[in-house]
């Protein structure tokens, strides 16, 4: 697990006075990018090795509403990983502790030439990593 | 059911080459709008009547990659209302008629003090115009 | 001159409660592409050609506020082209005729591998192209 | 003066493989908000005493390509004040120490009700401490 620090940006909040509800998905990718950083398993480090790690799908359950000038805490951790799959989930706690909002995304892994690939086979060294993520 | 059309803007993609999946949530807001608008029972007219919809969840599946400048075509309907919530989904078609991506939200109604209402007792025209929309 | 109609969304609202400063930006970049497609010299063109055109600067100056879900008129109309830089003026109106905001950008044209080019040598059928949106 | 750090999100590249230039003005906005609110100076603060301060033109001149997940450094300094107006300037440095680009932006000051104020006389408070911003 890991936790990210997002400070809400003016620019993310709406006319209703609070964070737009797609910035969450943004955060997310944020949250998931340091997590898979600090382990140096980010994307560019895939990217390098020829491949990447689409979105196959999110989900996010907003609870309380969080604004300009917040700073919300982001943690992650990895709930499935095959090689094939990979699910995150993700908890916002609000500056106060209070839950903010949980959420979900999978991911897939493809080639350069946009084709799913199984990263055990493809490309040993990112599962092994990714792997040790999901024992803890 | 309606079908809204977006035309992914150059800003909405990513260094992959292809829309970033966090847009689709903004376009789901667009479609749902348009939706809504059509039968005059949007954001603005639920807001002149000192009420608003906040999107308690959202969910998106993405099927196939959409870029620059494609045209994609969103239809939207309502699943579920009963006042206090409604859900609608979403189904998004590629320019060749290929599924893009399924997607649904969740929204709930508040009044201006951020307090959960029925709209069947705070806003009876609005119920009414909703409801409508179910039945369909 | 090239007239093109974007409908505030209600996600580029901020909580001022009018659209946020950085999405006239986006919005010049739409109302460009729109332009350009018509003559069918958009960006899409361009790089079948093998060449892109990044923005070397922008300015933008706001005269009166925009909101959701009001409409607003971006007229575009190119004021310099040479083949190596192009400039852009744009002038937006809010729905009742009055003045939103003025803006310019100015463009450079790059080979695949980001080294500037001019389009006159690079790519004639492009520049003949462009330079007829000069001369109207 | 005052240094704020961005790193490149994913989400803020495009399909040409940099950051799309409108984030760049979104930056500004977050270099501008770390600068004032290191002062106290902040938006919040300005709001907390029934005042805002909307953007009335921006300018940045793009000098070299970021793109994710670099870490931009930008710096902001207060040009012009005079209690109605507000201009600052930015630099923003890629990671190898050459310019990204250099932007400015000009800002008035409102009321609860959008009516142009001078802050000397509205909010002396507020005034004073933007001032001193200016000596430095």
């Amino acid at each position: 697990m890991s936790v990210y620090k997002h400070k809400v940006h003016y620019y993310e909040t709406d006319k209703m006075g609070i964070t737009h509800h797609s910035n969450y998905i943004r955060w997310m990718e944020e949250a998931r990018v340091d997590y898979l950083e600090e382990k140096e398993l980010g994307p560019d480090r895939l990217e390098a090795f020829g491949y990447a790690s689409p979105v196959v799908s999110v989900e996010c359950h907003y609870k309380a509403a969080t604004t300009f000038p917040e700073i919300v805490e982001i943690s992650v951790s990895m709930v499935k990983f095959n090689g094939v799959r990979m699910s995150l989930k993700y908890e916002m706690l609000k500056a106060d502790g209070s839950l903010a909002a949980t959420a979900s995304s999978e991911h897939c892994f493809i080639d350069g030439k946009g084709r799913p690939v199984s990263l055990k086979k493809a490309c040993p060294k990112m599962y092994e990593g990714l792997l040790t993520l999901l024992e803890k």
